[in-house]
């Protein structure tokens, strides 16, 4: 059950991500941003949270999607691709948004260059989750879940 | 008094920036874009300069901004932001519009997270300040009405 | 339902994680070492997947105990607390156990000390979950049954 | 004589090289970017490659561009401004298309401030090209065009 | 009007800023730093505030005023010149007055050697206003007027 | 006067202070550690202070001192030796304990190797005492003192 | 008993120290330099030790009273508060005065700036005594007076 | 047409070079230096300029070489090798040559070890060309012809 | 021959080394410790050598074997596996038991990962040996034989 | 012979140089700066320039002598002693004195601490004499001559 | 025995090692380059090997040695002196030679100057030897003799 | 007078340094090598010093002629141009000869190149010259004199 109370929640993806599927199977895996999308929706429906999937090469519209955001929804999952590691202002539009959220890489970006290592964003998040593939997602999902679900 | 020859003077802010007033106000303010620009442009009126008040989140639209006004404009003054710690093609984007031009923080960048205390733009400016608050702009056209104006 | 062949599981905990609950709850929240591997054992009771835990404040303890792990499990959930930062030979360890692992941090390390931010593990880890609280075990759990399960 | 099947190329240019012969003439030359073009399609013509010229201030249409022409072109030459140094995103992009690539600069960065001495492109490049010109483009496409020629 | 009660700044000046407009003056301009104090006292005259202007050589010196200024004024004008870069005594003469303070350079020192990029009174000012010349103290002077008005 | 109700301190010794008397004595001096604890059980009994002394070149068991001292001990003074400069883990036990802290170092650790100079428990003490050789736990045991005896 | 052959220290305050009490209390204490004379001078009482107190905000002032102090005293206590961390001049000064020393810090400097975490004083020194608040100065005075007591 | 009043320029071969075609062919290709000089040659026919061939595997050769050159020649196509990277004296001597010279290296030095990645040279240089294979010695002759024409 | 005085030596191998001959055969080899204590028995019995070896992963356990070793042995060879890079109590241990000591690592630790190339104990060594292999222990007895033999 | 337009030289001595016989022999030698001053009195007369001596402990005084020295003197040999290493204030006096200098340093500086390896004033000097005893003074003064000798 | 077919070692040592015994005995040892090149000769005549042996104080005749020994050596022992920390030549020349080496030093580097602690070889070599004086030479050949033995 | 047992000093001239006077005669002067030898030569007569000069470009060269002076010269005056900044091997030889030795440079290398700013000769000089122009060689000699000349 659910009804229009229910949080709303934005899975926002960043440049490159309309790839998945597409660039380098080997390390990103053969799942598409639709199926991305199809299986967060699923377990969104499970949560009982509402979920609204957006995905951008700009980082103009990132920005203008986050500041929309603000009064509309109640929690972030975001998986920034590269920007995560440059965007001062991707981390200022995420900070005036006023959302909690959740970081996803898909890959661990651990594992993969040095100039990946280090994230504008981390420090502001909620959690961070790192390697799990497209699962990720979901895990960022019950997060939210948790934290936004009324306390008695 | 200023005929069509008094000297256009852009105003230009960067990513968030129309988030004023409402992100985060006890660091940045109560006071909206729309109020910085009625400021902007009343102290403008009083100097004999006229005004273009532009803001964009999209890196890309502030660059082609830039380029426009090097022939429509006479000098600049400029928040952008978070580019101002990274964006390398803005930096050129403002040295290709051979504008003089300030540089404006409305906070205090000395103060907060060591990634604002460096700028690309600075080594260009004409003038930087720093912590005025929205002041800051109309200080910036003060710089500017200095320069422009004819000498005997 | 699951035989004697059900994969079996590590979660192993480090230095200063015996005093979860006792340490600091503002930080590390309420729950116990015992409540976290009650969450854990009853979670792979459910995705059919055997579970031992284990913690240790002794650095030659950890890395016995994943000397020894190497021939009877089959994967790995490992919270190395302060020894992540530091321990070059917990690191060597975990790759001389040959396990698939996870590395999981209660608190969002990235927005504590600098000396935080690295990690001589995640290079190695099949995903890294920070910040999810105890569930960032339970994710533990989740990535290693995925990665465990026979393909068809 | 080039049928259909002969090699596509995509030359394509970043932020503000639309303001070739315009900006800092000097520094870069009084060739504009349509003069660029123009030779660069004779050249292409000569070698029997069919080249498209692309030229965007937006990051974001710029791998828009070259998502789009992983499956259309057969090779790149690849003049990224200032997004070089910066844009862990146009690098994504880049590898994303699969494309074989040569990374030009008309003006010798290494002769320039220290931030442009470094390229996030370079290690993934087939070849760069330095402060030869306009002239760099043309290089470029020789270089393709020995790489992309089929083999006995 | 401003009776005895009106706010008392100190307009505070470092080594070598006696030697204005006599020192380099294509970088530091031909104003003395009689002219400063006479364009500072009189637009403090219009805002309704007092000033005093003092200037040393010796960092001992200026340590003393500072600390002398404690209880006699209510915000400070502050070009520490050369000492700003490398004085950590002066920084803490700064905070034992806490005075609100507006930090001053005539020039744009972020165009000069690196040595002059840093302060070490940055982070404690309420402004920073370099580049603007001698109008940067009448600057200071504004932002501290702001500050020193009564609320209603 | 002294009942069971007296500050009771522990003072732990790290890694190859065992050693003291044997070990390099033109560095260390010639008094062993059960001189050492001698001199301080003395000193401790004029203080009115219970003191509890303990040495190992374990870091498992100075951790697991530690987490028993939190509810056994109110003061600690702590010389951790080599581990001070490189123990995240004994760093996290003894912010775990609670325990307000003296750091000591019997020799001038800032004449020493570079690797010396850092150290990760700074920070948390409430003094820190190096150089003044065994006499510096001594200094250790008054700043505890000092901070347990009861206010009026 | 006491002759005029009992050794002579000096105590040495270096800048804003005359401001003990009065600069932020919460961090430096209540007491004033007078009080921290006092105590230092009835503790030198105590110790069979002459003593002499004295403080300047200005550097050569200090370089001068550490050269006379070469042949009219046997010892030094020095708090050179934020000159510690920059002046190599206070340091050769020191030196020069080839008097055994202790480095003497109010408050705990390594848990404040970093640019305080560094002193080129300490690998000179004979003890360095960090966070005793003003009872520093009497460990400073008992570190001298073992070492200056006759050896029998 | 060629007389003897056409430029002359020279191509000059660091350490290793004479191994080409021998060396890790697959790294530098199959075509040896012998192979490189006829193309160049034929290429410089074509282009109306005289080319000198020149390689040596000692240093102080090759600085005598272009000591000599400065009265010969007119231009310097030069690979350096690693001395590229080391070596002041031969960029000391190239800048004595006074020639414009294009830097060449066969393969793409960014792709390969960190201390491939800087150059000594590049500063000073026309153009540089890397990863271009053999045909990079050519574009360095079509940048010098370039340069070296007479201009109307 | 050899009586009861025949030099004794300690071969003394930490963290992870009691995997050899399981972990990573093609970086390690396939010979156990087990191996490598027979090969070095041997050899040290040739060369009329008293030897023992000992191995744990504790680091505690490893001061501990190398205070006890100052008294009962004459040198050490040490392979402190991945404590090498890390350990400053194991560096202290190593000073204190006052042992000439030859360092072994049986791979090449510098062309391993960067963390590796720097040791705590290096310079304190009679000799280094890298990359040989289990003969590294053999060519440290030899050291240690010449070292330690009776000069005429 | 030399009327009163003979060029008159400032030779300055920085902190602790009055210390010179006295401080330090081994490293500084046995001359006085009585005895340096004499040296170069008489050299100057032969030279036929004037000299003047003067030494501080105060950088302020240094400051005020330099800024005098702009109308009186025509060239400057400069000891700043450890100032050398720190001083802005004073680069930026001997700047403003717009004098021809020789830097002295009486030790050789590069075989002494780090922190002495850096100077804030070589770069604007005319010459560096490093090392050469008290005959640097001397050598700074010949500097001089041949650079205010009347050209023909 | 060993016929022709034997394998042939290359014994190279580069600039001042013909200084051996001469050059500071205490560092080096009273060892002339002649004993060294016996010590050598006779033990690879143990092992059945053949041996050269070559030195110069010349960078490029070492290089050339080395490309000549390519077709005539099957293993290389290489103490290439002070060029082992500099010369990015010598090690491209070590790496066309395609030889099997053991680097090799006669004293301890790591306990010398900082700038001898890096090495542009060991990463390729098989096997590095530092302080075991001219053994080292022997112990490389016996690793060369184990690599470079028939398998059966 | 100067009989057969006066001393000799030699002066030795690296790379590049052939070029004087043809070489950027606006940075190094117009004298000629020839120039600076007969300047050295007469002084050196005046001084009772016998003198060689010698010149090199090849680096090896210059080490045999140090190699060779160690058993014929007393002294060494000592430019080494672009190997100053990088030749460990250099610095060896210069060091194998233990000749007491002046290190001079032409021009003011502090105020050219960063690169310049570091030299590997410096330490172990007994004085450095840096800016004298050619007379920095005479003063040279002027140090060894005082040095070599026999003490009463």
């Amino acid at each position: 059950m659910g009804g229009p109370e229910r949080p709303r929640v934005l899975v926002l993806n960043g440049p490159n991500l309309n790839m998945l599927g597409t660039r380098e199977p080997a390390v990103y895996g053969t799942q598409t941003l639709r199926d991305v999308e199809a299986l967060v929706t699923g377990r969104a429906q499970e949560l009982g949270l509402d979920v609204d999937c957006s995905q951008s090469n700009h980082e103009g519209v990132l920005i203008d999607t986050l500041h929309a955001a603000r009064s509309t929804h109640a929690g972030l999952v975001l998986n920034a691709g590269g920007l995560t590691h440059t965007s001062v202002v991707l981390r200022d539009a995420v900070a005036a948004s006023e959302l909690p959220f959740v970081e996803v890489h898909i890959t661990n970006v651990h594992a993969r260059e040095p100039f990946r290592h280090t994230s504008l964003l981390s420090d502001l998040a909620q959690a961070v989750i790192v390697g799990a593939g497209v699962r990720g997602y979901v895990f960022g999902l019950e997060v939210l879940h948790d934290l936004l679900r009324p306390r008695p």
